[in-house]
């Protein structure tokens, strides 16, 4: 059985403990948005460390309660940093949030993804066509050889990802996110939907990313599901509050990331979400 | 003969079929101003995708229509992944968009711009130092040995490099656009001056980048001169409607990303541009 | 004997000098806030030039009259470019920023350190927990082999890091920075509190890094002391101007940047700070 009441109670700590706590979630993410990360960490009151050498992600992995891994754009040395990273979080049973963004594009983002099965990412945050795409490469339910993966974007509504979210998640033991129009967060055992954001959080570059790096913030004191509904709630209801304020993309991001730290736990915690028992 | 009613439904047909497709144009660009790139590029319509490693740069050159190659920051990997995707996209017969910022320093960035040359950019962007300075490399008409070129700032004027984009324009048979105070698009058959833009353009980084990430964009419906003409054309109108809003460059930036946005086909075709047969 | 007065005269005369001249300050820094430094520097009335590769490295410390090297993000290629650039900026008498951030994390941060300490960079700017461990690892009074150093946020006030900052000043005959609620300037014989901020500068990320580029502008056309505290003081009164128009950290930013462009040398010499003869 669950209690709606105590996942409200749960979101509402959550937020708390991090704005008074300001714990650091490290990041291995790409050049293109690791700024709006960094930021969005900060903001909702987290603080952030980046690296891409292998000893000084080890390092990172090992003082943070929660590790973000993005695979955006890929430089050699991620071959050994993203290998030695993902082993090190696994041993030392961290909570990490995996973004498998662009997968299928190139060798080295699949040889990761594939070593990635075995180190089990407690969050896996994706649009649909990217969580399908991982479930196939996986060989999970749910998931296909090929997915219509272009760069950043989705192709597949969030639903058609449902069932491969449910099976990574149970394999994981971990929670899975499908970013999109309404957002999906399984663990395998609840499933809920997060209603809110705005059409602009597609005509700003990094709101997925950022998504993924306030996730890690958030594991950092709450489990799997916990943590991903309350970044999707979030992001959900900024989005929503900042496009009323907003002219277009540029104003958009600015409304966005001043709502992600004005935010309270109870404002979080009130945003429209279902929950269903699987 | 050409016919400028012609150049105006080219520009508002182009500016339409982005905001209907968006079209995604990939880019290999400098870490300064990456962001600002994919920013620009969505708010205009497109989508993005920015790599690194050579076979995601020939799996980005191979689906896109168009990509941006900007030698902005060079990294090692640099050497095979740029020289690899330009033959790539020759091979291909794709569009390609070349900014060939800091020609002059350092031996890698020689390297691949003198290899270009066979490659033929079919957009090549620069301010008139590094189009002198290209021409010069290129041993084409108009060029000199050496420009006073000096990081990303242009120390000549946009006229002084009237000769060398013409040269080289007529020997990719593809378009060169020369920044400035006015901006100078030339095929090597027809010649615009595009006027507008504010000052405010050299107080924040990435001007001149991000056009060249929208040029791509515009390249991807369009023929080199169109899409280049369209690509100055929403700038300067941008920046000019962005001056009024703002009180500072970070402002400036905030509002001219919001009228990236909101620009339509009729009103970027009615910027003022000047156009010359030659 | 020192006079404020001639202090004051020199911060009025370094800023009308940086915004007349439009000096270029290059930089080797980190790609979270590398889009920040160089709006900052800009900003201010600098230009910026970002490289990585060791031959560019060398063109810009030898052009630039002055160079900005943070430690944040380091790539494999920056164990041979950090090290070459600071024997040419040191054998070239050039002025150089270093910003230790992140000290204490991996092993290539603390060999580049170690080496740096003979080519004595003329400021070094850093929180009170990154001083006083670099102050130890140079062997320096003040310093101790391990600092509570936790990615970029400082454990330790400002005032601990007090003989620290003196010591590697006298060491290097240069000026040292250490940031916090209060600013602190010295090169061993003057010491300054700097007054003013606000609390959203640590809800932003690169508030300390893109105060670093800014210090290398100023250094371009000042001593390191008045470079320095001209450093500290446009951004400790543009931030608490920026504050007042601010609703979050989103908003923050666009208001510090402009108020960066806006403030002339006489608002910023009349920023309160104290002086102390030592």
């Amino acid at each position: 059985m669950f209690n709606k009441k105590s996942i409200l109670d749960e979101i509402i700590q959550n937020v708390k403990a991090i704005k008074e706590n300001n714990p650091m979630a490290g990041s291995i993410t790409n050049s293109v948005t690791i700024n709006f990360v960094a930021n969005a960490q900060l903001a909702v009151g987290g603080a952030a460390a980046m690296v891409y050498l292998p000893d000084e992600a080890e390092f990172i992995a090992k003082v943070g309660k929660a590790t973000y891994i993005n695979l955006g754009t890929l430089l050699p040395i991620y071959d050994e940093t993203l290998s030695h990273v993902g082993k090190v979080l696994y041993e030392n049973n961290k909570q990490w949030v995996l973004d498998p963004v662009a997968i299928g594009i190139g060798s080295l983002r699949s040889k990761i993804l594939k070593e990635y099965k075995k180190y089990k990412p407690t969050i896996i945050k994706g649009n649909a066509s990217e969580i399908i795409a991982l479930a196939g490469l996986w060989g999970l339910e749910g998931g296909v050889g090929t997915s219509n993966v272009r760069g950043v974007d989705s192709t597949d509504a969030v639903n058609d990802a449902k069932d491969a979210a449910i099976s990574i998640a149970r394999f994981t033991n971990g929670a899975v996110v499908v970013t999109g129009v309404t957002d999906l967060v399984t663990d395998g055992k609840l499933l809920a939907y997060s209603y809110g954001g705005s059409h602009f959080m597609e005509k700003i570059t990094g709101a997925g990313c950022s998504l993924g790096g306030v996730l890690a913030v958030y594991a950092t004191y709450a489990d799997p599901f916990i943590a991903s509904l309350t970044g999707v709630s979030v992001y959900n209801l900024a989005a929503c509050i900042a496009e009323k304020k907003a002219n277009g993309p540029g104003s958009f991001y600015v409304q966005f990331i001043d709502e992600l730290y004005k935010l309270t736990g109870e404002e979080i915690a009130n945003n429209k979400f279902d929950l269903i028992k699987l």
